[in-house]
């Protein structure tokens, strides 16, 4: 394993990245070899022309964004608050082409669990709720329910096929963990596997990082990864050959998450939409939470970061912030709009850079943990494409029905974590039971107000989880909880209605 | 101290209240006379009114009452986020009111900080600002500056008196800490202390209940027993004296409070309201506060627990909540109308009955702590008299700028607490820097985002604290920040603008 017979050597050195052999002697055969498998499977020159393309471009200053900012108009925006009238149609259209088999789901589920404390897959943690599922589960369960909606609905037989985006890191034991659970009851030839691609972490002179003497500093190349995945692994001509339309693309994160939700779906094929995003309001200038926005006229997200105060508390006529269509990652694409950026757009993109510290090894070998950024990831966003929308649309959801992200482990200051996450289910379904004309009653035999009271100051929901393979969105309720008086926890699946006893009694 | 001499006992079996003696030859005498001293400051005849006119009325269902609410009509609310026009009038008008000395400030106090595990009042509550100022002394600042800005615009001397309402338990240590601290600059003259009234608990039998043999179980009568502590204090002569025409009302529990912020006292008066109520947007449903709206046409707080879900979900057509208006106990009233509602209206108020589970000795003088609610505590809210209005208005602001409650200790899933409160007071300084032109730098010297970004998952804020010494409301800070650069912590206050120091360096 002569890396001078194989060309690398000659390679590397013409691409300025001959540090990376530089401890080659000192590692034994497996680490040679390791590496030498890595380094053959990298274009050197692409990766070089990723960072200088990035990097020559200074990014424009707040102030330079703000002037060049508009807000979504009304007139591409639907809202299930303010579009009520207009719900059911929406809903309709899209449980319709769900019913034609022309819709498929995406799921970005690169991300492990680090920030969780928790080495797998995020999709495989359990929040702990009653039932104690995981993320995965409860997707793949919604999308059980929906495919069987549109089947009783339409009379015809569906398929809904669910394309899972990981990482090299998570890949294999996420294959597994489907399974191990036999797919969780779904067609597994509909499920599809795919994997996005890494990228090595440079230092700011261009040179790729070793985090140890036989290993680079490698990581995913950002959500936005998913385009070059599409077309590298085949996925857009197994879609065509299934005959969808239209994709509706998510983030594993979510656990409210209405999969391929067709008021959505709906919403954006009545529009003749290309791309669509689906967003939460953004009601405090400071939260940190990305819009989606027109810039020079063309659709984008733009961070939390790049714009200054003054822009993120201007305001509308009608008092909302005028910058308040929050991105969620939570996205709407036709077919050939997808296969056009995958196939002409994507390489257009360039990355983003996010400053880092990254672990490396001195020139004398030394593993140093920098205290400032030392170096730059290459990213892309999901969210980078839709510039190249031609009809763009943006649908508002409500956050407390649609939106609860899982990102941080519990503690007092985090935000995102198992427990909100838990308790955003759990308060969901309590509304769907009260809205079903269902009630709860307490210990001593009292209805509970619908709004808990705060017990000692803390802000905990009546304990309540319904299966998805039961209600979808809320729908079906009716027949099970109709005036009836329940005691929390209460669990309504595939065993019926029924409350789980305390201490066995 | 023989209560048959003193007439007592034949009071008490007036008042079927005999029991209350049960366990007299037991007291040594000092019990004896502090039990005597008690009892006979109590009006029996009245209490037991009060619980039967309580008891009788049976409160009308949840469904009932969805069937007679009413939202805030757009023509009586003021809002910052939609009157901007009117803003820099409506300030000026109070400010010039106050400069006439014709507003005052009234402070519901008497709460201990029994759940933030403090047996002192809450206004002693220090939330661990960099400055470590409490409650009250922000408060005083507020106050202290405000004064200044109206003589400085109106060339004008002023005096704005701040009247405290303290309990049994809370007057003496809060007149000490204020005495302590020498008024915070305040003439003390200004300042008028005035306690609320108590009233026993009672059980289910309309029986008083002692806490121990020798002790009656004793409870603050609301912050609705604002009125009759007016009334009974003579602190409604004291303000017609001082010709007061304009009292701000609120409660001590508000971080952000601004003490008689001449925007919402200028709104009222060019309203020509006798009655104002301070709200902010109520955006979940589900969320746990009490929203001002009209019953039967009148105005009135209704609670959370006393509607349905239904009714707390309606949207009107701009997607708003259609109940939004959530109160946060900070009203204005006219002078006129406060005397109006002293002298003629109090009486006719209603007590609200809260089941308690309330200690107890029994017939055998065991002291028994029940698991379930056992009896009753009376109380009277002070929003309970905006039904008597001629001209009631509503005036919502901002949350994020306006309102953060101290309830809690911190915890994990606790609400309001003196993190949240910190945070919410920091955050808004950051805000005011920002906005006044100055900028942040972090430890290598870079800009840092206006909005902060989510480190490690948690969502601190920059850390910076401005005197209301220097500023009341974000004004006049230009001078001090625009244009420069500041490392956190940053103090603003009378020594000027420093950054804090970490570990001496």
């Amino acid at each position: 394993m002569d890396p001078n017979a194989s060309g690398l050597t000659k390679r590397l050195a013409e691409a300025g990245q001959s540090h990376l052999l530089q401890f080659w002697k000192e590692l034994g055969p497996k680490e040679q070899s390791d590496l030498t498998l890595d380094l053959q499977g990298m274009d050197f020159q692409e990766i070089n022309g990723f960072f200088k393309k990035t990097t020559e471009t200074s990014g424009s200053s707040n102030q330079e964004m703000d002037a060049r900012l508009e807000p979504v108009p009304r007139e591409v925006l639907g809202s299930v608050t303010r579009d009520r009238e207009s719900l059911k149609d929406w809903e309709e259209a899209g449980l319709h082409c769900i019913s034609q088999s022309k819709v498929a789901v995406l799921l970005l589920a690169g991300g492990q669990g680090t920030r969780l404390g928790f080495s797998y897959p995020k999709g495989m943690y359990d929040v702990g709720l009653p039932s104690h599922k995981t993320l995965f589960q409860i997707q793949a369960e919604r999308i059980f329910k929906l495919q069987q909606l549109a089947e009783q609905k339409h009379k015809i037989k569906c398929c809904l096929p669910w394309y899972i985006m990981t990482s090299g890191r998570t890949m294999q034991s996420t294959k597994d963990y489907f399974s191990r659970n036999s797919y969780f009851g779904l067609d597994k030839n509909n499920i599809i596997f795919f994997q996005q691609g890494m990228l090595p972490a440079m230092d700011y002179n261009g040179k790729i990082i070793l985090e140890n003497k036989g290993k680079l500093s490698m990581a995913p190349d950002g959500n936005g990864g998913l385009y070059r995945a599409l077309r590298n692994q085949g996925i857009m001509d197994d879609m065509e050959r299934r005959g969808v339309e239209f994709i509706h693309v998510y983030c594993v994160d979510n656990i409210l998450v209405k999969v391929a939700d067709p008021s959505f779906v709906g919403f954006c094929v009545k529009k003749g939409a290309d791309c669509g995003a689906k967003v939460v309001e953004k009601t405090n200038p400071t939260e940190a939470v990305g819009v989606v926005c027109k810039v020079d006229g063309r659709y984008q997200v733009v961070e939390y970061s790049e714009i200054t105060l003054a822009t993120a508390q201007k305001r509308s006529a009608d008092g909302r912030l005028m910058f308040n269509a929050g991105n969620i990652a939570n996205h709407f694409f036709s077919f050939s709009f997808l296969r056009d950026v995958v196939q002409k757009y994507e390489p257009e993109l360039q990355h983003h850079v996010a400053q880092k510290k990254i672990p490396y090894v001195d020139t004398e070998g030394q593993l140093i943990k920098p205290d400032k950024p030392n170096g730059i990831k290459m990213e892309k966003f999901v969210f980078d494409i839709f510039q190249f929308a031609k009809t763009f649309v943006v649908y508002e959801v409500l956050r407390e029905d649609e939106f609860s992200p899982l990102k941080n482990a519990d503690s007092q200051d985090a935000k995102d974590t198992p427990t909100t996450a838990r308790h955003a289910l759990m308060s969901l379904h309590h509304r769907w039971v009260l809205n079903a004309g269902g009630h709860f009653i307490d210990e001593n035999g009292r209805h509970v107000p619908a709004i808990p009271s705060l017990k000692d100051g803390t802000d905990l929901p009546i304990k309540c989880e319904i299966s998805p393979l039961v209600s979808y969105g809320g729908e079906g309720l009716e027949e099970l909880v109709k005036g009836r008086e329940f005691h929390a926890t209460l669990m309504i699946d595939g065993n019926g209605v029924h409350e789980l006893v305390k201490n066995g009694v």
